[in-house]
């Protein structure tokens, strides 16, 4: 875990707060590149009727447009979620330098299967502000079964 | 394999060579809802410096744009080569009700990992034109090695 983790993920965790407030499963991510954030998403699958519209998604398409490139090597992605399979395979094209996660997802995490969905180069860091990335996804969801 | 899988494959087809002329990787994926087309799109990762832009994805917030929902339970997605895991977890989503697809892909696609990437209820049928498909890819990637 580095320095800063904890000062990305919250800003990860900002967007994240957006999505709630906007009735979205509440993700948020954000990517750095040289101590820089240069893309900043949330989930938007609701609000764009489209299910390929995860903060990921948007923030790696984003972070292609900052850096003028096809690939993210040199960047980390903080998100305040572990990635499902898509994002997990669009990370693998993306060939990002690492991936910081908040909250693990036993259900539709990529490590459900194999951790080779990613790039092998892709340095991967979870638990960071997991507490707090987990609460919103329950305070989100039992609102939803309340 | 029903009687209009090949002709709907060959509109995927003709994407797939509208990417090949713009020298991407010559994929191409058409939606079909109720015999109609619905959405078409072709590989486009280079043009866009995106590595999301693959044909499937692309097709799929086409074809939720037309059906009006996020879910594409009734459709069929015609793709050329097998789905990346990437739009394999899109397309487990999407609930997509069928897909069929050309060419294999061993290296690639989303079933090297495991078929559960995808809905438990989507129909997968491949081999319809496989030869062309395959022959689409070899060809483009042999003129880029030659």
């Amino acid at each position: 875990m580095e320095l800063n983790d904890e000062h990305y993920m919250r800003e990860a965790l900002k967007e994240a707060v957006k999505a709630f407030e906007a009735d979205e499963v509440p993700i948020g991510a954000v990517v750095v590149a040289n101590g820089r954030i240069i893309a900043r998403a949330h989930n938007l699958t609701e609000r764009l009727t489209d299910v390929t519209a995860h903060a990921e998604m948007q923030a790696i398409t984003a972070a292609a447009n900052a850096v003028g490139g096809k690939y993210l090597t040199d960047c980390t992605m903080y998100v305040t979620v572990e990635p499902c399979i898509m994002c997990g395979g669009a990370l693998g094209w993306s060939q990002i330098g690492r991936i910081v996660y908040g909250a693990g997802d036993n259900r539709r995490g990529y490590s459900r299967l194999q951790a080779a969905i990613l790039h092998p180069k892709t340095e991967i860091v979870s638990g960071i502000l997991r507490e707090e990335c987990e609460s919103l996804m329950k305070t989100f969801f039992e609102g939803k079964r309340g």
